[in-house]
């Protein structure tokens, strides 16, 4: 681990200070090895105990961006469709079945650990939540766009991409490269002093 | 938003493919503006709406870090103590409040849907996780090593941290410098296939 520096000034711009959301995209597909090369990057990142409970549904098929529009809010139905990929994130219950995997040095205890009461729902859904912004910015990393959208019916999404399984969806997010003119003015963020404080 | 490419190999290597979790830290402080540069990153990653209901609570002093190490689990106490700064990410539930702010074309609008039942409590959960993902890739983005944890008494820290406010507390993280020595071997990551498939 060698001592680590800021990374360029152009690094910080593409993944935050000049990343924008598009609400258009170009018809370009996204070479799957690039899918693969996101997710081989965003599985790195940390979650609690490596328990990793994402679960990733990359669609990209004309029939399955119709299914997910068809089940997401009107508005974003359209940028779904346009879009080479939209990812659903979800987040799977069971996900303590992996954690002898995962975890091999306490694997055992762990699962049951997470298979306790009131600890693997807030569990999947914290760190699966995280997955999700590692993809974010992992796609950033990659020189991809997002759109990420929460606005669909999750139980129908959950019914009709996660049938049979204890997954549930969290939010989606298209890939892809946007339409400049489809970015919106930059809103607002609110000041260190507003959205905390040191102790 | 000229054409993007990934970024150099080395980049990613310090984001996601070579970061790591430390378990000690080395005793260098974290200067107070590497904090609202952390910030100032961080802010820009999108939420819905541009709701950012995420609130931050840098823990540096002594008294804080005694505090906040008494309502963590005993494995995550010397940690707390040992690094520079151990922040608390905490979402508010009356983030709808700074709406008008956030979102000036419709602000309004979206105060009151994001006030509606059952709408504002996921949205805070979701967004404010993503914001702390945010948190940790900015602060690897920055050179600094983070040590997230959520073993601890969320009630008793909102109490402690976030009295008066409707703020809840998520999970913590501490940055600084770990010790090289103090990282254990990596853990096995879940396959492409095992966490998803395309659709």
């Amino acid at each position: 681990m060698p001592t680590k520096h800021p990374l360029p000034a152009q690094a910080l711009d593409q993944l935050f200070r000049e990343a924008r959301t598009p609400n258009d995209w170009l018809p370009e597909p996204i070479p799957e090895g690039t899918v693969h090369a996101l997710y081989d990057l965003l599985k790195w990142g940390p979650t609690s105990a490596n328990a990793s409970p994402a679960r990733l549904v990359w669609v990209r098929s004309a029939e399955g961006k119709a299914l997910l529009a068809s089940l997401a809010m009107e508005g974003n139905r359209a940028k779904i469709l346009a879009a080479p990929i939209t990812v659903i994130i979800g987040h799977d219950l069971d996900f303590a079945d992996f954690m002898p995997k995962l975890f091999p040095a306490r694997g055992e205890m762990m699962q049951q650990w997470f298979r306790s009461p009131g600890v693997g729902e807030p569990t999947a859904t914290r760190n699966g939540t995280l997955q999700g912004a590692y993809l974010i910015l992992a796609a950033r990393a990659l020189g991809l766009d997002c759109g990420p959208m929460s606005g669909f019916d999750n139980a129908a999404v959950d019914k009709a991409f996660f049938g049979g399984t204890n997954i549930h969806s969290n939010f989606i997010c298209s890939l892809g490269h946007g339409k400049p003119e489809s970015i919106f003015p930059r809103n607002p963020r609110l000041s260190f002093e507003e959205a905390g404080r040191f102790a």
